[in-house]
């Protein structure tokens, strides 16, 4: 028989647009998730982990109109040729799940949900096509009692996970406002009323005078194409301007300018009156504008969402790629929206909710030192004799117990220098040696490895003489010598 | 311009083989896996999270010979064309990551990972496609001390879980000892040889007379049908039913009659001493044989893996669906492989590690009682005047930040008993009321709903007179005697 070819070998590497997260990576966000699960589910939130495969058609929003579905989601038939994906969103889920599970849903149903999401997108530099979303919505609560709540709750989250008041901010705005604004303007045509809410869009990249060329002829960007306009004349487009800039003093001053804006829009009323019941509800609970504001120059949803729009953005200063101080901006979205549910039942059901991008919460928190990047490695108990390995576990053994992070050696360990790169490379705060004359006299050596660093890298000898950074203990010290170490490290 | 055909409504249904998981199923699997994680880490062991995706080239089991890739994954083609698919357990991607990043982790590399897998399998009762694994593993430590090591967490880690010592116990097994039998039996014929493992698979079932019948001539089995055999003789099966059943009085027994079933081979010699070693280490760290055992009866996995093998069964009895009693059985099992990084870069690296079974282990939990089914449902403050909502919403927030648990009625606040049946969906434990003559009064009504609920079904007319469920206190006495209410239903 010939030989037969063998297979080349597969290559290890993660799939595009993936990547792999290693040690506090990881602890740090299931130990952020973990805190704001808490104050969810002190609000009353209920937890939800609804399947990561839906059916294509549940997700709606990708139905697929060529043979693959491939836009956007990671799609694959089953075995009765259903077209079925990853979801991308944790909203959509929700509402398939509550349009199923309805009669055995408390209503209103409030809910959390935590977990990844999958985009099939073009990947780029910090962009990935698995990322977390940490989601909280009030489903069946018309009132706008149900989004102050919400604005409260992620007050109180971005607090309770590291960030002081003062260095954030909830901004509130309102689609109906918009609404009764291009009423007041007359726009009946839905493509210009389109154009006007894309234009809006850009709000917050060009300010108020580039909305308004925008608005108006066109405008020459930064590139140096021309843009073309809207068309609308300074009349026109006066509301929208009137509108995004409204902010005032206060919240009476603002919602004062948001009634001149909206003239005798009905629709645009209800909005303003949202707005003020929500301050009026928020201040009531002790969140006064330096934690949640109302401001109608928020525009990121408005598009999207059918009532209270809110986002939270970190107020505070970070340098950018290219050392330029910039503000670290929004780290949380959300507002209402009415029609996800019927969509499956044919009944309007309102809902309102927030999605927290947990990863951009931790970078915020590591740029401001708020947060270790370095892991603490365990204990490392090396291994001076390959026969006495019991000796050396019962040692680890004695260290967990007291609490401690604790290893011993596994690796090969005829070359002492290797368990010490390795003690260095796990960021292992002490070693313990216990060689056979240690054995004899009853003793063990301790070393502190930090310290042993810091002396390495900048003592000078007299330092070095009076902090030693090895000690020999009797062998019942052992715990007590190491958890000394440990707190001088602390 | 014709009417568009309107497009049907989407069904909500889960993906078959899916399921959705509702409040405590969650938090209680959360709150377990941190606890896994806690002593994982203890013992020096790494978080690691992968992508949920993987290069079906990676996971190797399932390379694709036909167009698609549909045996077992769940697999799809990405827009290079390259065949992509959802990992089904978390040992071929740790094999991936440790193969693409070996270089700059530590050698060993103790990790461990948690986390959903998905299997394209037939669903049945209790089997779904996506379900939770909780493994660790240590790479590169040729030392059966890395084996006793995880032996040892294993048993750490189902006491903190709250599976109390007695009521499981860790098994331990290794192949080297089955290959030594297999050579003194003088099986050279590869088909002989998988006969056998295929019988010894078979233990658990039939026992030992069932064996000894299988590898004979055959069976007659439960149903009716005969089974043929091995067709060994008498003599050539005895070293197998010698090994299956060497289990003796104490460890040292059972190492005496391995090492005569195994005669003179030298790999079931070195076996037997890494059992022996094992349980040495083991017993330096306080592991007898109440908690962790030698077991040569332990067969699950024989034939995957290459040296030691150990499972852990929960020893309680459980009644089955048909009213029987049983033994809840095998709740984690693992053992040594060699070849998984191989694969990828031709090297051979030792590995050894566990899987944890944790919606069992919940199961286990919950049939013994030790956890309950019921959430805590939230304190509902009551809505009893919609211009009023500040101040209900000032209640919540007072009682938050007692760190109660509580929520305001956001449903339509009319029928009040739409507001109580609600809260008796929530398993509310308490309801506040404050009414308009309450609110003049300066008092509110709190309800035990627990106590309520008891009387309402079997208190006597005394009991009900002299323990009222419902009580009246002065506004600012609110949570204080919220408080006082709950530490009475603990």
């Amino acid at each position: 028989m010939a030989k037969q070819k063998k297979a080349p070998r597969p290559k290890a590497v993660t799939p595009k647009g993936f990547r792999d997260y290693f040690g506090v990576e990881v602890t740090q966000r299931t130990e952020m998730l973990r805190t704001i699960a808490e104050v969810y589910h002190q609000y009353g939130f209920d937890a939800l982990e609804s399947s990561a495969v839906e059916t294509v058609e549940a997700l709606g929003k990708f139905l697929p109109d060529v043979d693959r579905p491939n836009e956007g989601v990671f799609a694959w038939q089953d075995e009765d040729d259903a077209w079925m994906a990853l979801r991308y969103d944790l909203t959509a889920p929700l509402a398939r799940v509550y349009a199923q599970h309805r009669n055995d849903l408390p209503t209103p149903y409030r809910r959390y949900a935590m977990g990844p999401v999958w985009r099939n997108e073009k990947p780029g530099p910090g962009r990935y096509r698995q990322f977390y979303q940490c989601d909280a919505d009030t489903v069946g609560a018309p009132s706008v009692a149900a989004d102050a709540e919400i604005c409260a709750m992620l007050s109180d989250t971005l607090e309770r996970v590291g960030i002081p008041h003062g260095d954030y901010l909830v901004r509130v705005n309102n689609r109906k406002v918009l609404n009764g604004v291009l009423e007041t303007m007359g726009l009946d045509d839905d493509t210009q009323r389109d154009a006007v809410l894309r234009t809006i869009d850009k709000f917050d990249k060009v300010g108020e005078s580039g909305v308004r060329e925008l608005l108006g002829k066109g405008r020459l960007d930064a590139s140096g194409a021309y843009i073309d306009g809207v068309g609308l004349s300074d009349d026109q487009a006066g509301p929208v301007l009137a509108f995004l800039t409204s902010k005032g003093a206060d919240a009476a001053k603002t919602l004062a300018n948001l009634r001149d804006a909206i003239g005798s829009s009905a629709i645009g009323a209800a909005g303003v009156d949202e707005l003020e019941t929500m301050a009026t509800l928020l201040d009531a609970q002790g969140y006064g504008p330096d934690r949640i504001d109302i401001d109608p120059s928020v525009v990121r949803g408005l598009g999207y969402y059918t009532g209270p729009v809110y986002e939270a953005e970190l107020t505070f200063e970070i340098l950018d790629e290219k050392g330029r101080k910039r503000q670290f901006g929004s780290v949380s979205g959300g507002g209402r929206y009415d029609d996800l549910v019927k969509r499956f039942t044919g009944q309007e059901v309102p809902a309102t909710g927030v999605s927290i991008g947990v990863d951009r919460l931790l970078a915020a928190l590591r740029e401001k030192g708020r947060m270790s990047e370095v892991a603490q490695g365990p204990v490392v108990v090396t291994v001076m004799d390959r026969a006495r390995m019991a000796d050396y576990q019962a040692m680890v053994a004695e260290l967990r117990n007291a609490g401690i992070r604790a290893e011993v050696y596994l690796g090969n360990p005829k070359n002492f220098g290797n368990q010490l790169k390795y003690a260095d490379k796990r960021q292992s705060p002490v070693a313990v040696i216990e060689g056979g004359d240690e054995k004899d006299a009853g003793v063990v050596q301790i070393k502190d490895l930090v310290l042993g660093a810091k002396i390495a890298e900048n003592a000078t000898l007299e330092e070095w003489k009076d902090r030693p950074s090895q000690y020999e203990v009797p062998r019942d010290q052992l715990v007590s010598k190491v958890r000394e170490i440990l707190d001088s490290q602390a």
